[in-house]
This record gives C-alpha cells, structure tokens and sequence, in this order.
C-alpha cells in the first residue's frame, strides 16, 4: 500500500524493526545522480523572479510602484534565507507540536483514569476497560503508521544518525512520515505504556527541519543546498530533544553525542539558538495556558543548595552509576534478545507476519494486565504515569526512616508508592525489575516509540532505592562534625536517572539533561561521576542502544573509534587495503566491460589511464557502465546497423542508376563515416593491453581482476543467443527486456548473426565521452592512519577511497574493510586481530626504506615507460629544444 | 638569550606580543620531517622491551622470578597506556597546581592589603606602598618571563588554537614555557592588576599535558603517536578551564567553542572525564584546607528558585545582552587598537624596545595609581579583589531601592561599593568606564595573562548596574496579580558577565560556566537569550579576542566560516583556484627544476607525468628540489667528472700499455656507463616538451608557468660564473658555499669551463630516485564547494591542494586563496565579492553541460594520446587479440 514511498528501495517491513535489503549506499548515490539531473532541468527561482523583473519593466504603467513591491519581495526573500528566521520558525514550530502531543497525550491518559475510576464498582469491567484502552490505542496506531508510513515505525534516531553521516534515506524525511509519526506517536504514548517520546521527537523535529526546508526553498534558492540541509537536520535533533525536556543545552549536547562523529563548531551557534527558542515556547506555552506562574523547569526540585552532599557519600553514587552501568548494557542486551528471538523462531514469524496487528496487541495486553492496579499493580506504583513516577521520585523527602514508612500528605502523588502491606523497598524493586524487561518490550512493537523515558524512569527508581537505602542504613546523614544533614533520596534518584539513560544512550550530556530538568545543578560532581562511571561499564559491554538498532536495521554506518583501544593508532591503510582492485582503463575494449561487471559487484569502478601506467584518472559508477554496454549492445544500435547494411547493399545492387544519388548522399557519407570509425577502433582496439603482456611486469603486482574473467565458462559457441548474457547484467528493469524479446523476430538476424554481432560490437574500443565520471575520487596513501580514514570517511560520507602511490592505483578501501578493521579491534574477545602486515611495519627503519625504495623503483619504471613513448615524438621536441637555448 | 628555543623559527620578541616572521606551517612542515627522520632512526620502546625479554630468557637463572617482574612490568606499562590514567593524572595535577597558583595569588594579595592596613597613619607611604608592590610583581613577571621563555607571554589561547589546527609550534610547548607561565602568571595576578587567570591556564594545561606525554612515552610507545597527542591536547584545555571555575561541562564546552574548529566526538567523553576529575580535585582541596564544609560552587549563590523571573522581565535581559555584545566588540577593537598605536609609532616603540620592562611597569603605575582606595578608588570599590567583586556583584540583595542606598550589614564585602556621597549607580558606572580600558590596556602587557576574568567582572557590573536600575524603577516587581516578586539585581548580574564574556569571546559556553560557577540553573532562560544576543551583535561587528590575537601575532590559522553568510554557500573552488599552477614533470631537466626555483615562492611544487597529459602524479617539497639541484650541480660532482677526465685522458696517453689494464677496469667502465647515461639523458631530454608546442593544445588551457623564465635575464653568456645563479636560491646556508667558494681555486677548471659544465650538467634529465615525494597530495575538483574545502583543509590541517580533473592537474588552491575567499564574503562592507566565475555558473543548465562537454573532450584526447602512443606495440597485442577470441 506504500509502494509509492517505497521506489526503488528494498525496504523489508518486519515484524517490528523494518529492514534494508538493499546496500543503502548504492541506491543513495543512484539518488542523489537523479537529484542532480532534475535540478539541472528545472529553472533555478533566481532566474524567474528575474524573468519577473524584466516584465515588470517592460509594462512600465505603475512602475515605480512595482519596482518598490519586487524591492520588498526580495528583500523578503533574502530575510528568509537567513538562518534566524529559519531557526526560530523551526523553533516555534517543534515547541507547539510537543505541547499539542502532549496534551493529547493527557488527554488520552486522563479518560483512561477517569474510566478505571468511574468503574470502581465492577473489578472485571474495570480490568476490561484498563486493558482494553491501551490494546485498542496501541493497535491503532501501529495499523495508521504502517498503512501511511512504515518508516515512522520505532525510535528514529538511527535513521537520522544514518542520514547525518551522509547516506539520503529520502522515504524517513517525508510529509507522509511526519502525520504517520505524530499521530502515532500521539496514540501510542496515550495508552500509557513504558514508551519514551525523546527519539521519535528528534525524528519529528529533523522531519520538521527537511519539510520547512522545502516549504522556504520555494522563496529562496539557498534551501536547495544539500550540504546546508544536512547542518540544519544536526540543528533540529537539538530541537528535538530540546522541545521534550525544556533542555536547551542538555538537548543540543545531547544531539552532538548521540548523532555525530564530527560536529562542526559553527553549527553548535545554531543548536544552541534553535533549542533556546524551543525550549522558551515550550514552557511559554505552560504558562500562557495557566499551568504555570513563570518559566521554570519542568521537574522543578528542592533540595538543599548548602550542602548538596556530603564526600562520604560518593562512593555510594559512584556504586550506583557502576550498578546503572551494567543495568544500561543489559537492557541493550534484552532489547536485541528479544528483537532476535522472535526474528529466529520461524513458525512465530510466519504467523506474526500474517496478522502484523498482533504482536502489538498481545504486548500490551500483557503488560497492562500486569500493571492492572488492583492487581499486581498495586505492587509497583501502576496508577501513576511516567511524569507523575518521575516527579514523585525526585521528591524532596525520604520515604523510609529505619524501615518505617512514613506519612506522606493524603493528597500527594507520592502515597501511590506506598502499600499498607509491603515495604517500599519491594515496591521500588518490583517497580524496576517489572518496568525494565516491560520497557525492553515494549519498545520492539511497531510503533512511533522511543526508550529514553523508560529508562530514565527506571534509573530514577533504581537511584531512589539506593537512596532510601542509604537514608535507612545513615538516618541522620553521614556528616561527622556537629550539624546533621540527612540523606536525600531524590538527589540519588537524579543521579541514578542521569546514570542509567547515559549508560543506554552511551551518552553523558544526560547528566546536563537532568540538571535543566530539575533546575539545580548544586549537585553536579555525583552526577558526572555516576554518568562517568556508568558510560565506562555500559560502552565496554555492549553498544549503545541506537547503535545496537542500527545493527538490527542493518543500516548502513560506520562504527564508531573506541576510546582507549591503543593498538588502532598503529593501523595503516595498507593493513586493510584491497589489492586486487576492479578497474577498467581508457583504451578498454567493451568485452573488457561486461568481464568487469559480471566479476565484481562493486558499484563503482576505478578508471586508470592505462593497465601499465595504473594512473587512476578517476571512477565510473557501475551503473554508468552497465548503461554503456547496453547502448552498445543494444536494439537501437543493431536496428540501425542492419538499416545502414540494407542501404549499403540496396546502393552496391542499384551502384549504376544515378537518380537515385541525392536523395542517399546523408546515408552514405553516414556510412562511410561509420565504417571510418570502425577500423580506426579496430586498430586502436588491437593495442588493447590483454593478460599476455601481464608477465612482463611482475614488480607492479598488478591485481589480477581482469585475468580471471577467461576461466568463466563464456557464450562463446555461435550456438549460444549471447544476448541473453548480457541481459543477467540488467535484471533491474526485466520488463524492457521482454518487450525486446518480443520484436526480436521483426528483424531478419539469425541468432547466429546476432551474436556474431555481439561479439564484434564486445571488440570495439569504449567511448567514454558520455560518461558520468567522478574526477577526483578521493585518494588516500599506504600509511594513512586508521585514525585518519575513518575521520576522512565519516566527514566526507564516503563508501570507498583508492589507495595510490605517485598517481597509482594500489588498492581501494571500502567501508567494509573499515568496519571489520574497526570491529577488530574493538571486539571484546580478549584476542586483539593483529593486523597481517602490522609486525613487518613495526620494525621501523627497514619498512621506510623499503617504501622509499619501491617509491624509487616505481618512478623508475614511468621515467622509462615515457622515454619509449616520446621517442615519435623526438624530432618536434628537439627543434624546441634548440629554441629555448 | 633564549636563542636556542627559537631554532630555524623567526620568533620576532615584539613589544607586547612576539610576533612570527617566517611562515610558520613551512616550518611546521620541515620539523615535522626532520621528526620523522628522527623517529625512523631511534629504536621504538616495543623493540628495546623486546630485546630486553630476549635477554632474561637468554640468561636462564631465577627465571620464573624474572619472567614474572617482566609482566608486571609489561602489565603495568599497558595499563599506563590507557587513557583514563593519562586523564587523572592530568586532572589531579592541574588541579593541584591551580590551587597552588591561587594559594600563592592570595598570599600576594592579602600581603599587599596588610601593607595598605598597616601605614594607614600616612597617605603618602600607603600610596607608595600600594602602588610599588603591583609595579614590582609585574616587573618581576614580565623580565622572568622574557629571560626564560618570551612564548609564555599573553593568553596562550591563540597559540593553542593554532596548534590545534595542526600547525606545530614546538617552542610553546617546552618546560621551560611551563615554569615561565606559572611563574610569572602567580605574581602578575598577585599584583592584582585587572588580568585574568583562565586563559593562560589553558595553555598550563596544555603545557602540562604535553609534558606528561613526553613524560609517560618513557613508559609505553603510544604516547609518541602525534595525532592522539593533538587529541589529548584539546582535552587539556577542557581541564584549564575546568581548572579555574570548577565548570567541567562549561569548560569543556568553551574549550570546544574557542579552540576547534571540528570536534571529535569521540574525544568528548575524555574531556568530560578530565574535567570532572579536576573540579573535583580542585574544589576537595578546598574542603581539605577547611575553607569549605562540602563540595559545592565556586561562588554559590541564592537566588529564588520557585519564581526566578517574570516573562516581562525579558525585554531587560535582551537589552542587556545586546549592549553586552556592543561592549565585547567595543573590548576587542579598543584592546587592538592600543596595541597597534604603540607598534605604529616609531619613537615610542623604539624607546620601549629598547627598555622592555618599562612598559609594564608604566602601565602598572598608572593602573595602579587611578585605583589607590584614598583617591579615586574609593569610587570604584577598589579595595575588593576581582573574586571578591564578583562574589558582592552576585550577592542576593538589592542595593538600593527607590534611589535610598540600603545599609549593608557593616562587616559585608558590600559595603566597599557604599560611598557616603555618592550613589550606588556611580560607583557601578564608574567601575564600568574604568575597568573595562584599563583591562584592555593590562593585556597588552608581556606578562602571562588572560582576559576572560576581567571582562567576566566587568560584565557582572554591568549586569547588576542595569539590575540596580530596574529594582528602582519597579521596587515591587513586575509581576502583575498577587504576589510580590522583588528584582533580584544579582540575576541580572549573572546575565551580565555570562553576556559579556561570551560576546568577547565569541562563545555561548559561557552561560554553562555562570551555571556551574553559581550553583544555580534556574534562571537558564535570561542567560541564554542575553548570551545569544551578545553573541550576534559582537560576531556580526569584531573577530573574537582569541582570532584578533591570531591577527595580531599573525599566526598560521584559517579564519571561520561564519554563519549566515549563505553567498559562501555558491562558491566553489573553480572560482578562487589559481590556475597557474608551478609544476614539474618527471621528465623535466634540472634546467627546469633551477626556472621553477627562481620564478615560484610556493612552498610545494606539482608533479606531473608529463606536460601534455597534465596527470598528477605527487607533489615535492622546494628544499628537496634544492637538494637535487644542489647534488647535480655541487663540487662533489664536478671533482668527479674532473677525476673521470683525468682517468679517461690518462688512459688515452697511455692506451697502448696492456699492464694499467686490470686496475682501470672499473673505472672504465663505470666512465662507459656515465657516457651512456648522458647519451640517453639526452635523448629523452631533446623530447622534453617546450613552449613551442603547447600552443597545438590550447584546450587544455595550460598555465604558463614555464614560459615565464625564457623572459628572465638568464646568465647564457659563457663569461657569467654561472655558480653564482644556483648560490641565490640558497641563500639559507651561505657559510657552506662560501667554503666551497675557497676551494675553487684548487681545481684546475677555468670559470668558463666551470660554467660550461653546469650548463651540461643543466640539461641532464632530472633523477627523482631519492627525492622524498608526497605520493598522494589532497586533490578536489572544480566543483568543491567552499565549505566542503574549508572542512577539509582544516581537519587535515591542509596548507595547499592541487584542483584535478580526471587525474589532470588543473589548478591549486592555497590557504592564502581560501582565505580571501572566506573573508571576502565575511567583511562588512555591504558589497559582497562575487567570485568573478559565479554568474556563470549561475545559468544552472548550461554551466553542468559545458563541464560534461569538456570532460568528454579532455578524455578525447587523453584517449587520442594513447593511440598516438600505443601504435609501437600494436604487434603484440594484436596477437594476444586472437588469443582471446
């Protein structure tokens, strides 16, 4: 039903995480070249307001009138190029949505509450309508985002994170996706299960950012550049996050960590304006619609500024961010488990696949059964919802003193923890076990949903536990010289909030995050060290949770440099390099080609001047070559040799009638010229350097890519319809190929003919000269740093670099070759994968000089190579010579 | 006397700030070199470890107990390896010598007020005295300074910045730098002129860090590798911050903001780690030495929480940002302006040149002076130190309200700001005025000193000026219904210094340093929109103070690209390449190599295959040209060819003597061999492309670089030394040619016939054999925009990079060009430089056409040359062609 999204790209709607079948990279390219193409046919808008202009003065009635309106137009025009005016817009824009999302969501929740409450007297009535509410809601909104936008479904956040490394995953950044993701995430969050709206509101506000984009780019011309977009799409994930927690900095430094390798300082201006403006409306907006008196933060707290801590306490927080920690890596851990389970177990697959509703619904049927209040709810604080949890958790006061509960105010949310027959303790504890397995879950239906809030939820609960603990064990503080200052719970809560969303999210800007949400940063060293401490264990265990969805996605990305791990500075490129590298050269035969493309599956091939030379001159994508050979192969080009073979042999039968002479002349020179071009190619084709000659020059080490194509079993029997061969190579449009099929009876060729044809066309040298080349592909050198490279491709989004040396072609990285580098070392298995050629570099002086030698050797062999060349040449060469004495 | 700091780099030791003579990233390059060289010849740590295992197994006794201390050893050195060891150290130590630094301040300081105490009875010796004390301190400084190390002089950011970029200045980073700043920043902040303690501390930091670099790589071989050191550097500027105002996060931020241009987001968490480590340090020192209880801020304050400001207070705040910004753009102009005043006159300048420590203590006396607590300090709240200023300015209480000046409890700080005749508003303003030219005139002294605190202090007064005049205008607050929310003077004061310092420095960081410094979050939304505010106006009107330094000291740095400005967005490097590109083909004579010497200045030179087909192979350095040169035409040489002759002449007298047979034989033979080799040389020299042919390619649109020299006068008549050419390009060792011009007298050859040989000796074809070439320069293409040029050359630290297409070598772009591309667009001069090829690539359609048109026609005639070329070989392959059928 959303094929129409869905061109061109293989985009697999599983279960719960959607799936890339196809390289993302390839089809990215493929659509950026067709960006281009369109671009270069559209008039640019500069150009039609200038049109405007010259008629305005044509007419010349009105004129200074008109000429003042087309002044204000532009000026206009150029104020909306602006980065202000578009950041504010963005600003306000994403600030309204999140205050409109959760007032629906308050609304939603609200009639869940007042429907449980009004059906007090009948418990199964009252089961019914707590569990039927979040089933019928949750269903709803998986059902809408998949009829309307599949790709809205889940967090968001790794997609934007694929997008801003530079591959265009154009489907995530449509109007469609945006109201698929809005309102599904709007439902989704009403059914009150442990889902976070964080992620999908950075995926929101990067739509939000791609759409203003286009809407301004029908004003101004700027909004067309591509580069620009991308820094505006890394400005609205702060605004995303901004927009959720009323965080300005804690959101933009959020957005730096979680979404970039590189952030370019120039944009941080932008983050740090755009979230500011959203964080203002955003509570502007509470206070306007009288929720607040004045701005302040969202979870304001209390606690004391005086003495926010005492240093004996710090080992406990440092306890609890290690405890976070491995919590963090677990739920990592659980999330891909659970994701793998169902993704393994086919007969569960099958049938979920079939009935895609399901899943969801059976999910939340089960945890909102286990968290139906009267029941097993009442152990863990059911009625409340997150923000409620959250703002009771950070509450000023201690919950427990010496294992007695104490009285709260009958009125305050906080009585929810409280149960006349079981402790605290074992409702704080039942609150995190049941919450963080229920988070894990729930984050796997295919809904808009992030899992930022759960978690931060369950870390504040896990750090009240702690606290309340620590406040039974130290009643009256662990200060040791005269004045008692008790232990604060909630202060452990933020702590353990900060720690246990940092060691998910492999982040520490949470613990900015909770400062801004809290509105008190007295107690910033417990915070930092237990996020510190956290993000240590977490990033040592697992990857972070966008990461690890990443990989579920199977998204095309570049893993991240660890920290620490020493052995990757030592890493060269000639460690990882490819040698044997696809490439054709500038004198190739159109066989030479078609051997290529059905070798490799590269998508783009290198291009040397000569195979002797290997001077790389630059790469052809394979999709380019594969449309070469269709052009030379082709019906077209066959129709019109036969024609122009018809008119040679109807000329050679009439050669005596003269009347016939005008009305040919244009045929016939065409034929001649034809036949002109032919031999030339043939003589120019039997210098095509064949693997015979391969031998002659062993030092070169040339990759034998080109050999192998003979050991194919080749069409070579005059038999065989050789046409076909060609046709495996161009499997993408199968339809155009059987309308070829179809009229291939028209013509009078016997298959044998044809493929003799074929055959002679394969021998013709390659015309280059409409080909979309990349001229400078990016080139790197034997001992570029695996440091470097992987800089190098993550700023420039690359896929692939060659490898040269002094204008030659030694091999080519690929992303793939950089990954398993990377994860090489980064593996936790103890065993560190020395690189093969890694022990010969490091016995220092003998590899320079070797490079030094081979560097020698090398320019040797061109010197000579140009000194045989030059000689036709001698004769100019030396009468100039004389000249310039 | 600090010669031999300041080999090989023109360090010039200016008044106020040294200044760079030669081009530093030339420098950069060759220490680089000279470097490498170094490490190839040293054994690595690995291998001496190694060895040293070697040799416990070789010996055999106590085995087990050696073999067990070599892993400890080998363990510990792992662990010493890692960085977080690295980061704590780093931590610990600079917080302790923070705390040092401000221990020493304040002894200094308190030394000077027990002095001002104690001569109360006479004016006259308290003036002498308060001011003698500073004028000595800053003598001290300023000659301790210049006798150790003149690079510890001034802030130390710019140097930072620079060396960030990936220019290396080595002398800043010595020992001998690091006792200097310490040193002397102790006894000029202790003289307690206006002069701020951060910003040298971040070179502190960075000296710190480098030492304990070089200091750990005696224990492991990862600590010589140069890019994590660059990595490790920005995180000490994160602790240098962090280091002074207990911020981790703000100085982390700062650090990111000020110094680099991209950020590596893997290095975030390390500069997280180590400032938190520091702060911590640095604040349990303080509860250690029983100035504090706990941990807390550096300078808490106690603002309300629960209601900290009304929506309608904003429009204050906004105004108070943006004459913040005009005031940071005001600092920065007036600061450079004073330093350009004193190196324009000539008298002035040469008189303090030549007595350099009566500047500063000129300086001293008149700052000094105008403060003296009796005079006119008294109106200016003298008597406070700058902490203690900002800890008064951010005080909780209204200083005056309805114009009544309030009384201050009599043993508060406050009181100093109270002057029984003169209002509250006239010692603030005052304060103000005075401060704020004498802050920028105390920069410009050569001691270590930054400016950050000052303007922060002065800020803070501005604010609490301006928070002062809105208590008195609206004493009982603006808010409208109900209750009464008096205006907090302090929070505008917070605002102002937030604002006031970011506009100075060109950061929004600095609202987090208020926050972290304050202990206070709540009021985060005034900061913020004052801190952007001041940030437009000030970077819309002046460079930073940090790129003004850069400016002013005329250090290697590529200035920012600003926002906003989306004209740069249209520019690509076709319109600001230099199309005359200097280059040298492998098939060139030295006769070209000594052309390119005398025309070029450029610091690389192209290489290329040959002058037709324009295919970049690599780039080499001048001195490596030099050096060919020099080796072809030195005496060395010539007293062989002289020997040769001798031999050759020898042999022909006595050629019929059978017994000289034997020994000669060598000789003879390599004499052959020589012969030969010139023959040959020749050959292929007479082939060497020459002006006369290039006008057949006027496609190619070649420079005409080589063209240029025939126009020179060169020395052609035989009666010129011609020596005496090659001797002007090396004018850098002229003892050495003067040695050799002594020995000239020896040999036997006559000048002309010296002349007449390197004219022989000019025509050879070069021998690149052991010329060092950089295989794989950075190449772009024509369509590079500027931003994706400016990333790269500042990531990579670029100085150059050629403009190819399709491996041919169209132009280079400079750091010169990028520069006057970035500027040209920056200034603020209403016309915007439309690059001169813009509008013609505007016309969208036709420009993308032509660009495919010449690719198309470019590979023509690569293609048309390879047939030219291959047609000696056509035998060959057309066997092979059979083959292959």
């Amino acid at each position: 039903m959303a094929s129409d999204d869905q061109r061109g790209l293989h985009y697999e709607q599983t279960l719960m995480y959607g799936r890339y079948t196809q390289e993302l990279g390839a089809y990215a390219k493929e659509e950026a070249a067709r960006l281009r193409e369109e671009g270069v046919r559209r008039p640019s808008v500069t150009e039609r307001s200038r049109s405007l202009e010259l008629l305005e003065n044509d007419k010349g009635c009105c004129a200074k009138c008109r000429i003042c309106t087309v002044r204000c137009q532009k000026f206009l025009i150029s104020c909306v190029g602006e980065d202000w005016i578009f950041l504010i817009l963005l600003g306000l824009f994403m600030a309204l949505l999140s205050w409109l999302v959760d007032f629906g969501i308050g609304i939603c929740l609200q009639s869940q509450k007042w429907m449980y409450v009004n059906l007090e007297s009948n418990v199964f009535l009252q089961y019914l309508a707590w569990v039927t509410y979040p089933v019928v809601l949750i269903t709803f909104s998986a059902g809408f985002t998949q009829l309307l936008a599949p790709q809205a479904v889940g967090s968001g956040i790794p997609e934007i994170k694929t997008i801003l490394r530079g591959v265009v995953l154009k489907e995530c950044l449509t109007f469609k996706t945006f109201v698929a993701k809005v309102i599904g995430l709007t439902s989704a969050l009403g059914s009150g299960m442990p889902l976070g709206k964080e992620s999908p509101f950075v995926h929101i506000a990067s739509l939000g950012a791609a759409l203003l984009c286009k809407f301004m780019s029908l004003f101004g011309g700027i909004y067309e550049n591509e580069s620009r977009n991308i820094e505006l799409l890394s400005v609205a994930c702060a605004v995303g996050v901004s927009c959720v927690f009323a965080a300005p900095i804690g959101g933009l430094l959020f957005s730096i960590e979680a979404m970039s390798t590189f952030f370019t300082v120039r944009n941080y201006w932008r983050g740090f304006f755009a979230a500011t403006v959203t964080a203002f409306m955003y509570r502007v907006l509470a206070v306007w619609n009288r929720d607040e008196v004045t701005i302040t933060a969202l979870l304001p707290t209390n606690f004391r500024q005086d003495f926010p801590f005492d240093l004996q306490e710090l080992p406990a927080f440092a306890v609890l961010g290690i405890a976070s920690g491995l919590g963090g890596a677990l739920f990592v851990c659980l999330n891909r488990q659970i994701v793998q389970l169902i993704r393994n177990q086919k007969t569960i697959k099958k049938f979920l696949m079939k009935k895609r509703l399901l899943y969801p619904a059976l999910v939340t049927l089960l945890v909102s059964t286990l968290t139906f209040p009267p029941g097993f709810g009442q152990f863990m604080a059911a009625k409340l919802t997150q923000m409620e949890s959250l703002e009771t958790l950070l509450d000023n006061q201690t919950w427990s003193k010496q294992g007695i509960p104490e009285e709260f105010d009958s009125n305050s949310l906080s009585q929810a923890w409280k149960h006349p027959q079981v402790n605290v303790f074992v409702t704080l504890t039942l609150f995190v076990v049941m919450k963080f397995w229920m988070s894990a879950l729930a984050m796997t239906m295919p809904v808009p949903c992030g899992a930022f809030m759960p978690v931060f939820v369950i870390g504040a609960a896990f750090g009240r536990l702690v606290g309340e603990s620590m406040a039974a064990w130290f009643p009256d503080g662990v200060h040791s010289d005269g004045t008692i200052y008790p232990i604060e719970p909630g202060v452990y809560a933020a702590v353990g909030a900060a720690a246990l969303s940092g060691a998910v999210t492999h982040t520490v800007s949470t613990a900015v995050v909770v400062f801004e949400l809290t509105g008190q940063i007295s107690h910033i060293l417990p915070v930092m060290i237990a996020v510190i401490l956290a993000n240590a264990v977490a990033q040592s265990l697992q990857p972070s949770l966008y990461d690890s969805l990443i990989m579920i996605k199977k998204l095309p990305y570049l893993p991240e440099l660890g920290w620490g791990h020493h052995e990757k500075y030592n890493i060269c490129v000639e460690d990882i390099m490819i040698r044997d590298v696809m490439y054709i050269t500038l004198n190739c035969c159109y066989r030479d080609l078609h051997d290529v493309l059905l070798t490799g599956h590269l998508k783009t091939l290198a291009l040397l001047e000569s195979s002797e030379s290997m001077i790389l001159l630059g790469s052809i994508e394979r999709a380019q070559i594969q449309a070469l050979l269709s052009l030379q192969l082709g019906r077209p080009r066959r129709l019109k040799y036969l024609r122009d073979r018809a008119t040679a042999e109807k000329r050679l039968s009439v050669g005596s009638h003269p009347g016939s002479e005008d009305g040919s002349t244009m045929v016939n020179q065409e034929v001649h010229f034809q036949v002109n071009k032919i031999s030339t190619e043939e003589t120019s084709l039997s210098s095509t350097p064949t693997p015979s000659m391969k031998p002659l020059k062993p030092a070169l080490k040339r990759p034998s890519v080109v050999d192998c194509p003979t050991e194919i079993p080749m069409p070579t029997s005059p038999q065989d319809h050789s046409g076909s061969t060609l046709k495996n190579l161009f499997r993408v449009r199968p339809d155009i190929e059987g309308l070829e099929d179809d009229f291939h009876v028209d013509d009078d060729m016997t298959i044998r003919e044809i493929a003799e044809w074929e055959e002679n066309q394969l021998d013709e040298q390659v015309n280059f000269d409409n080909c979309m080349i990349d001229p400078a592909p990016i080139q790197l050198v034997e001992s570029t740093s695996l440091h470097k490279t992987h800089t190098i491709f993550s700023l420039l989004g690359l896929d692939h670099a060659y490898v040269t040396s002094i204008g030659r072609l030694i091999g080519v990285v690929s992303l793939k070759e950089l990954q398993k580098a990377i994860e090489g070392s980064v593996a936790v298995k103890g065993v560190n994968v020395r690189p093969p050629l890694a022990s010969f570099r490091d016995s220092g002086t003998s590899g320079t000089i070797m490079n030094n030698e081979n560097k020698a050797r090398d320019l040797h062999k061109l010197w000579n190579r140009r000194k045989l060349m030059s000689l036709p040449q001698e004769h100019r060469a030396s009468d100039s010579d004389e000249k310039s004495k």
